[in-house]
């Protein structure tokens, strides 16, 4: 079992060390998406990605439900969860209990027999938003961010492509 | 004599870590709030922080006159400083001389005999904010945080509750 | 040859910083500057640069065509590029291709034989923009960051005025 939280700000390079991180694990890797390809723009961004990764994945897209799609798919190859702060934004969005669903999380991950690599992003390290909404999901993705490091083997925080060992 | 520097984004586990960092000294620990309850938000924020740290503080309310207060409280317990950012938007909103009052509070944190522990945030690594305002005090609070730090002992950039030793 | 990125938030200090690393090699040091004084904003920061420098820098303003000002200054004293953010920021401006610019740059770099030390900033651990514009502008600036540390000898990321070794 191995818990491998990846974390950084926006185009760090988090999903590329992220998915070497995964390579290094034997068995097929599976690729949990959070992302829904709901606009051009996510399209394209979700393109890329599956370019670079190449085409020996098993794609699943779990934009809500993750913790039953990470125990359904155990016992297999590494699982690559991209990302965690878009699963916290549908979470949000669909009106569910994200602490809540965070902490199910949590107390799932160390349970589970294959590895799991999450990537997940920095977003309050830049000036206080205006609006209300914004200061909240800035929030709630810190506290995640901490309850998931708090339970990983492993994190890693990316700057520029380069990754710093935080745990 | 010790001046230790706790900085990191929102909800990044800094007070936390302040705590932790604070508990290790003896006597009886003085919380200096720099925030005041002005609203709904903010009432909720200082309501979490007093439950997880425990009821044996001493609590001090010092949205302005940091070093005086660092100075009367001197030669008791360790103090820990939430937070500095807070409290320089304080001294920006009254119109008083940040710049003054940063390098006072230079001049005097080595000179303290009991320890302090100051939490502050990095409020500069998102986008460059389009008002003019927000740009100033993103600016006063790099300012601050290079001036701080290079009168500390230590100075510690918690990411997802886990601190980093910048020096 | 030695190619050193300095990257960090705003007024973190990297400026200072890359002075300090461009000052340890031998020969008169050159300060490319990719600013130019359009507002009195700007104006003041370029000038406060000036000061802390001190008079004895080559002084060259070069918004756009990087590359060719580095293999023209090459063979003499090291040089200090400040910084590429806006370099990146004019070149979207100007209607350039940022991406084959920045591939260039990655190929010129260590063909170079005088020093050269770059900054940059992170600009992409904050909440995500509003405006199209400012993502595209975040994503650019992400994997500009990548890519140029990727062919960099030394990157340091730097908080509150202190650095840390990410290569």
């Amino acid at each position: 079992m191995a818990v491998i939280l990846i974390t950084g700000g926006a185009r760090s390079g988090k999903s590329k060390r992220a998915e070497t991180r995964v390579r290094a694990f034997p068995g097929q890797p599976v690729y949990v998406a959070t992302a829904e390809a709901l606009d051009a723009e996510m399209e394209a961004r979700i393109a890329g990605h599956r370019a670079r990764r190449g085409t020996d994945w098993i794609e699943r897209e779990v934009p809500l439900d993750l913790v039953p799609a990470l125990v359904a798919s155990d016992g297999g190859g590494p699982r690559l969860v991209d990302c965690l702060t878009l699963w916290l934004s549908n979470l949000m969005h669909a009106g569910r209990d994200w602490e809540r669903e965070v902490t199910e999380l949590a107390n799932a991950l160390p349970r589970l027999k294959s590895p799991v690599v999450l990537v997940t992003n920095e977003v309050g390290l830049g000036i206080v938003p205006d609006n209300a909404l914004a200061r909240s999901y800035r929030d709630a993705a810190g506290i995640m961010n901490q309850v998931i490091a708090a339970v990983s083997d492993e994190v890693e925080f990316v700057v520029a492509g380069l990754p710093m060992k935080l745990k």
